[in-house]
């Protein structure tokens, strides 16, 4: 058997060296971790069904000229993605109020944001992934004006797309974390994944959460709403 | 004796309602609260000391063509103010960390910041005063793009203008909170109080703290502190 040399292990993927020096294999878990490692447990099936959804999506967004660090499937936990160096940010688009900044702000879940909003956390577990704005990431040299300035511009720009494409098929994008990366030219990409672990989806007719938030709140069958995300996308 | 008809208690200051009716009176009380009114005790004449630390800077900033609230001195604890549309934010320079960035972000305290940061926060205690971005404060309709845009550059300006002031009488200006509201027409002008109570103040020197992190962190010599600040700035 082949032994490959680890990148790098998070919560929820492992990022092997590829083959070529500017690509990654990205292998997908099965565990689930929330509350940053709180609470953790396993999800049957996770690793492929975030792995079938995410590059649904990225293939979507690919196609509408998003550039993202998809390149192609393995295998059913694994893709094969573009080599990138990471901005230590999470990008948090947000179309209705749910989760943390509904306890925050005091903003019923649920309620429309209008316009929606937009958040920066630094990704750092030891910290809690505290909030940032555009001085904070400028003064700690996470990014730079520039990059900020095309960071959300694809934020927003992937928050129409997928909010459209879901739509069509039934779910809400409630809000979702995204997470990008630079390539050796500079060039910005959607990368990470795009699933029930980092999005809020809600079933459209009934609310009924289809994400990571029946895991987090104990809600019951996780791996059935995973797959109906999957059903619905076609992708099963 | 007058009876004067309340308009508003906070936790340092009670605002009352002034003789015309584009004015208030506000009186600085001595009872200290730190950690959102979780600790308290009384700094002794406080209230005084606040008083005349704030007219001398908000007249130095007058002085120097930026607007604030401040129109006369009534007596030791005492201010006749602009009657303003109070704007529910904070608003944070910070040239050093210190306080809540140091833990939120991991930064040891006394690293400058380079470029100094800004921070938003919502003015309510219920909540624990949260920190906004430019999206939450358009969203939650806090205050027009226009007013953010005019409130970053007086809080650039009045960073610039007291840090120089300061230095000159040797503390070291680390942060500070400002608070900003609108007259009838709509002109924005600093509002609130410039003190010990609001600002982190280091002796430029010994980096000795002259500032309410003397009672937040139980140094010892509160009142002495203050004190030396109003000293250093000829008002005594």
């Amino acid at each position: 058997m082949e032994v490959r040399e680890k990148l790098y292990e998070g919560k929820a993927k492992i990022v092997y060296r590829g083959e070529e020096a500017d690509q990654v294999v990205i292998h997908f878990k099965d565990e689930a971790t929330a509350f940053n490692g709180q609470k953790k447990g396993i999800i049957e099936e996770k690793g492929a069904l975030n792995l079938s959804i995410s590059a649904a999506l990225f293939s979507y967004l690919d196609d509408q000229g998003v550039r993202t660090h998809l390149l192609q499937v393995l295998g059913p936990r694994e893709m094969l993605a573009r080599k990138l160096k990471m901005l230590p940010l999470e990008v948090v688009p947000r179309n209705v109020a749910a989760g943390s900044i509904s306890k925050r702000l005091g903003i019923p879940e649920g309620t429309p944001l209008t316009p929606p909003v937009l958040e920066f956390y630094l990704k750092d577990d030891d910290l809690g992934d505290p909030m940032l704005n555009r001085y904070h990431i400028r003064t700690l040299g996470l990014a730079t004006d520039e990059q900020v300035e095309e960071i959300e511009r694809l934020a927003w720009r992937v928050n129409e797309l997928l909010s459209a494409r879901l739509l069509e098929v039934g779910i809400r994008l409630i809000d979702f974390k995204l997470e990008f990366g630079a390539d050796e030219a500079g060039r910005i990409y959607v990368a990470d994944e795009i699933s029930p672990d980092t999005c809020r989806f809600w079933d459209a007719g009934t609310g009924e959460k289809l994400d990571k938030d029946r895991f987090r709140r104990d809600l019951g069958n996780v791996e059935g709403a995973y797959q109906e995300v999957q059903r619905r996308l076609g992708v099963s």
